[in-house]
């Protein structure tokens, strides 16, 4: 084993040994290291920020604009950080809960109860408000955490990491619960996919590239989100007003985001009508529209849409046009090309509501709503630490209760099965 | 690709193709496809028989006593694979069920529905009724099933599969939902395991090379269900005569099951009360002990364990006996030895019953009750697909829910986020 390698695999032993501590907490202690780990997060403030400016110095010329503002912290945003590690305090824990219990014909009592899952490991890039916000809702949930961040954010993380960690000592619990791996080698990533037995979820947070990459080279369960590529239909019948509400909310208020609509489908008995509305809501909010054969007529400063356009996450201030023959084409279209992010129906029809709800297979489905609602928080999960597009172990925002498990229990008087 | 990998390709995509018809269904068009295929195991009896009798003539000489009992089929167990069919009719199903439903202050009404998984992939050794039990547990829960059976079995299988796709056509549903992959070359199987975007899910069952073999290869999800070290722990003031009878339970009724016991810890206050008593049942049921050396004194006729009798899946009439200071010193052994299975406590007190159910990690843990009841059936489940001992996406027994996740759905009005 390399020594990056042993490196890895110690700090990992160590977040195993500390996850058995963390499993056994009560909320209450859980809760007081959140609030210490607050505390300690205003009172060096100074030191974060410090560190902070030493990464975006470096990160400049070389990064995107876009990313170096993600990179950046100032006292509004560590403030913020620190908020949201008190409002993780605020919510349930999840651990503990009874999720059933039944009485068995022989008298056994028998039961689930949600455990947590053990130790997470985290793999992210630039953001560094990643690393507490991750660490704090597995703290919640009783998990150990690995966090490994970009390089970017390398001294950031760093001073964050080693805050969160005397936060969990002024409480009294292991420091050892979070685990700061240092960024850089692909060598570091590769070693903590192969960690069978010692971390039970690996949750990438970035690039398709990079969640490609944890996919193919993870011994270990991983999360999967990829990208959004989200559809509004437009039914026959539907409120004019509010489908247009809905292509701005989709479009033209957030586009960098993967609940962002890409791909609007309109039913062909309401092309004549709602097109027009449709061109005149893009023109207004510059809105780039790649129209099919059969709306172009009706979009006079749009582009004719290519293949690739359908299925495409365009993130940005584009969207694709398709009139379809109906619901079942809307399905159709949505069935191939579809992300199984989010997909949204415009409608009066309960029984198309109906219909469209039970037939899409994505990890959120709405009615009469904006795309943009597919988030933890807008879920009512309180936080997430990620939106899954695989089905397994969660489908859509995660919140503390995807960080658990549950195990069986059974109350006996002795029985046995003979 | 190579032949062998890009037929198993096409019958992942089948599957795939299949499984969107399946997810729609009602309970009561899945439930006549499961009568439709017992009626079919029924009236071709004769061939199945047939079929099995080749496998079996084929295997004799090849595979041991034991494998040879579980390869075999007579009227008696056909009868009973049928009925076991006609019990997944009864169970309920999951698919459709609404596991929550709140409005949130913006008035939109968010829940949670259960879905099928999708594709299901089962890699599995001799028994030809797991190719039957497999499909209707599948079928049941809306998911397809590819199937890829033991080479020993595969005659069985052919014949078995072929019927469960005809009862799925005289039913009016897609024969492709179920997929019969010829087993063969471990290409075969490497190929299911890179089917990512196809396969939702494996589960491999069968010895711990197996497990491994898929854990190491595979793209996609795998439940693992490794080895069962199952203990149980004899507390301090526990009842004596209950203490025997679940020894009796766990250790001397059948053997060669994942949740027999393995290992017996008994409180070192209990050793002069209890040992005598154990030594004199193990006499009379045969049972071989494997004594630690603060135990041995009182178990005259038992072996001195070794290092490696500890954490030891026997599979035999061979228990391991170790005496420990106390609860703390049962819960360390077994963090250590355990097998995240099934552990049981032996106790009159209340507070060490509470402390062991909820610091034990395994997939079910009992207090009072044999550990032969970690077992889908025993657990109100109705039938079992297998047991895990990852905690991903599922721990323990799994049933129908297990082949199920839940999406996202949301009723509005016209909200958006803005």
């Amino acid at each position: 084993m390399t020594d990056i390698a042993s490196l890895i695999r110690s700090q990992c032993e160590a977040a195993r040994e500390a996850s058995r501590s963390l499993a056994k907490l009560d909320r209450a202690q859980k809760d007081a290291a959140l609030h210490q780990i607050a505390k300690r997060l205003r009172e060096h403030a100074a030191e974060v920020l410090e560190s902070n400016r030493k990464d975006v110095e470096r990160a400049r010329n070389i990064v995107s604009e876009a990313m170096l503002d993600r990179l950046k912290l100032d006292e509004g945003r560590l403030e913020g950080v620190a908020q949201a590690v008190e409002r993780i305090a605020e919510l349930d824990d999840p651990v503990g809960e009874v999720t059933s219990m039944r009485n068995r014909p022989n008298g056994l009592l028998v039961g689930r109860v949600r455990i947590p899952l053990g130790v997470i490991a985290m793999i992210y890039e630039a953001r560094p408000n990643v690393t507490v916000d991750a660490a704090a809702l597995c703290i919640k949930s009783g998990n150990a955490v690995v966090l490994r961040g970009g390089s970017e954010a390398a001294e950031s993380n760093r001073t964050l990491g080693e805050l969160v960690r005397r936060g969990l000592e002024d409480a009294g619990l292991p420091a050892d619960a979070v685990q700061i791996v240092k960024p850089g080698e692909r060598e570091a990533t590769r070693a903590m996919l192969g960690m069978t037995g010692l971390i039970d979820l690996i949750i990438p947070r970035g690039g398709e590239g990079l969640i490609r990459f944890v996919t193919e080279n993870a011994r270990v369960p991983v999360i999967q989100h990829y990208k959004g590529v989200c559809h509004l239909f437009l039914d026959h019948g539907c409120d004019e007003e509010m489908a247009m509400r809905l292509v701005v909310d989709g479009k033209a208020v957030r586009t960098g985001v993967c609940n962002a609509l890409e791909c609007l489908l309109v039913h062909e008995g309401e092309a004549a009508r709602l097109l027009p509305k449709l061109h005149a809501l893009a023109e207004r909010h510059g809105i780039e529209l790649r129209a099919c054969e059969r709306s172009i007529a009706h979009l006079p400063s749009a582009k004719a849409a290519t293949a690739e356009d359908f299925g495409q996450e365009f993130l940005a201030k584009v969207l694709a046009v398709r009139v379809v023959d109906d619901l079942d084409g809307a399905l159709a279209h949505i069935a191939r090309y579809g992300s199984g992010h989010t997909e949204a129906i415009c409608t009066e029809s309960h029984s198309h509501a109906q219909r469209f709800l039970r037939e899409v297979d994505a990890s959120c489905v709405l009615v009469n709503a904006s795309t943009r609602f597919n988030d933890g928080g807008e879920l009512g999960l309180g936080a997430e630490i990620g939106i899954s597009t695989s089905k397994l172990h969660a489908y859509g925002p995660m919140g503390l209760e995807s960080l658990t498990t549950t195990k069986w229990i059974v109350y006996g008087r002795g029985q046995t099965r003979g």
